[in-house]
């Protein structure tokens, strides 16, 4: 496994794979990487000829009072589960390697980027717009895998792919849970073990709302939002939102609506997590 | 020479071309094509293996008040001359093909452009970097090759290249001008034979300030532009603007600069012309 920092070296060695006809399949990643992040590697690795796993911590999608500084970082492991999961190359570029000083170019999605995350955190989808199609560019990818956790994240990407014709696949592959059914996520390392307890909240009643929305339509998805929302107040969260949108453009439910998010942000301590079910109406 | 309408077939035909290591120069244009887009075609040709000219008038960089309706298409024309200057492939897909109903993702790029014509044009910009963005994407272009006489849209498309790390290595090709030493432009065509004669006034005063520039710096920039937005209006033109910026960032000259943009837009009747000069100073 290759270990390259530099983005010129990146992408010339990518143009190269490229000129010889191989595929790539790159997994984007912020690192500090977990079981979830390596069910996206097992997914990914078949796809393709060569598999990149990008490792950087984008300061421009973290607002300014977010956890940037703080986000936790462990690269020597990250490269030796890269390796165990059979990465051929980790990309790993220090922020002045990736960002121009100067830099005054920003890719925007203006309609799935809206709601949901798009409302607490304004500039987050800009940025991960920018830096996805950066990582694209350098990397030369023609598949990428990303996990259904951040599920408007992968609309957004699947959106931003279309509208601008870039050449590459969108997977977008399944939430990977922890044992006490806690959605996988880097950020779980900051709760204590009482906010770890209550965070317990947000699957118990997105996993108990699924086999409900899927039979109870628009109506019992209303229903629910506004149970979820009491339920995880009284766990001892703080909800940032609670939402039922259309799978499709995460706009309201309507009844010609196919598929529907139940997305949930909520506070527990200084910690912001995020849960969702993607469940498909049964008529 | 092929001629291709479709995204898919264009893209799918390129991303063959290039894993087969095959370089790909393009001509991006918006057809009614002219002797100073036959000088970038001849420019690009020895740049890569395959040439492909686009011809789209692309609507999402006009403004509602501009002239997208009207502006001039003559594509048996366009093709013919692309074949004579030993095109490959001429793309021109219709713009239902380019851009879908619910998009809804742009690249903008937020300083250099700011000024000259993103005063006056302030989606422009944006359509441009967008459409670039795609193009890019579908034709898989290794190198493309603009015209100086957009000289704020090359700079534009050079940084945002930059940015993003399009793999794309962008060529600005000079601006070549007609027997009476108007700059060449399909929107000539609307000028009656007054306004012609008059639009002589921005060339006549660019060529004559050009050597002044280079010896003269800042301070002698700063009076040219004020003496030639006289001599326009004097000549029956109205000034959008006539401005004297550094190169390297469109921001004002300081002691600093190395090189001047002087760059005008004026009405002529119904048509709004743009000119340059671009001038290295001499220390």
């Amino acid at each position: 496994m290759r270990i390259i920092k530099r983005v010129a070296e990146m992408q010339q060695y990518a143009l190269q794979l490229r000129a010889a006809g191989k595929t790539i399949a790159v997994v984007p990643t912020m690192g500090y990487l977990h079981a979830g992040h390596m069910s996206l590697l097992d997914n990914a690795r078949p796809r393709a000829d060569v598999l990149v796993v990008t490792v950087f911590v984008n300061p421009t999608q973290f607002g300014p009072n977010e956890d940037l500084d703080k986000y936790p970082r462990d690269f020597g492991h990250d490269c030796q589960l890269c390796e165990a999961h059979k990465a051929d190359i980790v990309f790993a570029p220090e922020a002045d390697e990736m960002y121009d000083k100067n830099r005054s170019t920003w890719v925007v999605e203006e309609e799935l980027a809206k709601p949901l995350c798009g409302k607490s955190r304004p500039i987050h989808f800009r940025g991960v717009c920018t830096v996805v199609s950066k990582l694209f560019n350098i990397t030369q990818a023609t598949v990428a895998v990303f996990g259904r956790k951040d599920a408007q994240q992968a609309l957004v990407i699947k959106r931003m792919v279309r509208d601008l014709n870039m050449p590459v696949e969108i997977v977008v592959a399944p939430l990977v849970r922890d044992a006490d059914n806690v959605a996988l996520s880097s950020r779980n390392r900051y709760l204590s073990a009482a906010e770890r307890s209550a965070a317990q909240v947000l699957s118990r009643e997105l996993l108990a709302a699924e086999p409900l929305l899927a039979v109870g339509g628009v109506k019992k998805a209303l229903e629910l939002k506004a149970e979820i929302a009491e339920k995880i107040a009284a766990a001892g969260g703080k909800v940032d939102y609670v939402e039922v949108l259309d799978t499709e453009n995460l706009g309201e439910l309507t009844p010609d609506s196919k598929s529907v998010l139940l997305a949930v942000a909520a506070w527990f301590g200084a910690t912001r997590l995020i849960d969702n079910v993607w469940v498909d109406f049964i008529r």
